[in-house]
């Protein structure tokens, strides 16, 4: 069995700095055709000039691949509506964090004071560039999420012009609040449409899938594999594919993130050919980002196999990917 | 300030075997009289012979030190009354745990049918031997405790005369069964006192605060603390100190325990004098268990005073306790 993918996107991707990126960034160019690149680095990406020279490092570490970085802006809220004017060809979108909520975070928002974020949203909307949102409150683990979906529901209701994304979102909540507002979007990771807070800690502690946020209950991962598996039209795929250092995984004070960027695709069929929705994770990993972000990535046709495919252990001895070491059931048979 | 606690019992502690078995058992001797000794070895505690061996070595690892270990029992379903009487003079207890659900439970009961385990239970109702119960489901890892109730609920419905004691209970459901059947009682562990599963995974991911059952949520350990401050009279104190070499805590499958015995009477005394709860530490430490077990341990005087005291990072370059290298405002003074 095959199946052929027209120009993958990654819609919410983290492709670090330094030695990381040069490790990670050539594994989502073989595969995708672009992805949305998070600020999140040490410092955040604030600036124009910050914006085109992380985008110069990633096609540096591209190399000959055909792949699009989407750029983002981390969000602050003094950005002036020239300055966000003279920045809106640069990137596709803005990245809100709350502050403190995830990695490299610290520099994020601070309550959600409606006076204080209007400005640059007003002026977000007036431009048409579109808000990408890492929607968790700073309450007890579980409810984050949806302890947030009031405030999503506040930004989409006084920006009704405003394109907001949930992004990986991992609740029920979430994916109801996509009925209820004509701009509210989301993604979905990988990790997310397969695990369950019993796969990070249900039996012995599996350090390699705890993420941000955190691998909810099985009604939550139900409503959002059928999302993904309809191709529900307001969600796209974006893994969140999230790398640390080995060293920072397996320690006290484990860090947050699950690489999954090299293996999405298998994975993703797999899922997909196991619920009979194969025909739909064209538009879940494509169609749908296409439309919404209005994007128009590179040529790229994927054709992947059902043929097994042995996900390595770690890439360059530094970063583990998840199901390291299993078997998929498909795998990436040809790029063109 | 200073307090003085007489003979103090932990009714749930894993002493382990082998090199573990001496690098742990001298240190709750230190500052505990007794212990409940719980029987997850491999193989599991399940002859007179293995029950009187294990004491034996507990007690050469304890060495000078005033100390008994009450012995456990590993529940089995096809022991017959004549075994049980035989071994009733050496145990306090019998264990029980549902198959798989924490280390060394594979032998552990699947399912939970009262005719296969009925004999056993109404032989230990007509002599007396108190049951203690890992009680979790197989389900979803936050609502293990909430969905064993009512086989709790079950056992002890139809042995009425059957002390059963939930042991490390972890939910407000666990809490309010207590009042609702005169023969069930609890173990609090210190863990579940001080944690939620937000320190478990709610910033970074904390391998050595990874334990079965898994931390709570913040109205689940307010309902804990209540009851051990309170020192309700069906609570008893009991650690479920439970050490794992480092090298099986930092690491991918991370095994559940935290290890928690050498410092458990200072983090107590901090807990209870911080709630004004002082005066009612001797009865959740020592008292209830006197009274539901119908102990009586040996005579220690453990002389607790209000003064710094330093966590070791690790013992034996080999267990990390909870609280490692952070300072609690207790310390054990005296022993006498």
């Amino acid at each position: 069995m095959v199946i052929t993918l027209d120009s993958p996107l990654d819609m919410h991707l983290h492709l670090r700095d330094g030695d990381m990126l040069q490790i990670v960034a050539p594994l989502s160019a073989e595969t995708f055709a672009g992805a949305l690149v998070m600020p999140n680095l040490v410092p955040p990406v604030t600036t124009k000039e910050a914006v085109c020279a992380y985008r110069a490092r990633i096609c540096d570490a591209v190399g000959e691949a055909c792949f699009t970085p989407y750029m983002t802006l981390f969000f602050k809220s003094d950005y002036t509506p020239e300055f966000l004017e003279s920045v809106k060809e640069e990137i596709l979108a803005v990245k809100l964090y709350p502050a403190g909520i995830t990695t490299n975070s610290e520099g994020g928002v601070s309550g959600f004071d409606l006076a204080e974020l209007s400005p640059v949203l007003g002026a977000m909307s007036e431009l048409g560039i579109p808000l990408c949102v890492h929607g968790e409150s700073a309450g007890f683990v579980m409810d984050r999420e949806k302890e947030f979906i009031p405030i999503y529901e506040k930004l989409a209701t006084h920006f009704p012009n405003l394109k907001i994304v949930m992004e990986h979102i991992t609740t029920k909540e979430a994916v109801a609040a996509l009925e209820r507002f004509e701009n509210l979007y989301a993604t979905i990771t990988l990790h997310h449409l397969y695990i369950t807070l019993d796969d990070v800690a249900g039996g012995l502690l599996q350090p390699h899938l705890f993420c941000k946020p955190i691998a909810k209950r099985p009604e939550d991962r139900e409503a959002l594999l059928k999302a993904a598996l309809e191709a529900h039209e307001k969600v796209m795929f974006g893994s969140d594919s999230a790398p640390h250092p080995r060293s920072a995984k397996e320690a006290p004070g484990c860090a947050a993130g699950v690489f999954t960027a090299p293996l999405a695709l298998p994975a993703l069929a797999q899922l997909f050919e196991s619920h009979g929705a194969l025909g739909r994770l064209q538009a879940f990993v494509s169609d749908n980002a296409r439309r919404i972000y209005g994007v128009n990535p590179p040529e790229k046709e994927v054709i992947l196999e059902k043929s097994p495919y042995l996900v390595p252990e770690i890439y360059e001895g530094t970063v583990v990917p998840m199901f390291a070491g299993q078997s998929l059931q498909w795998r990436v048979l040809r790029v063109g």
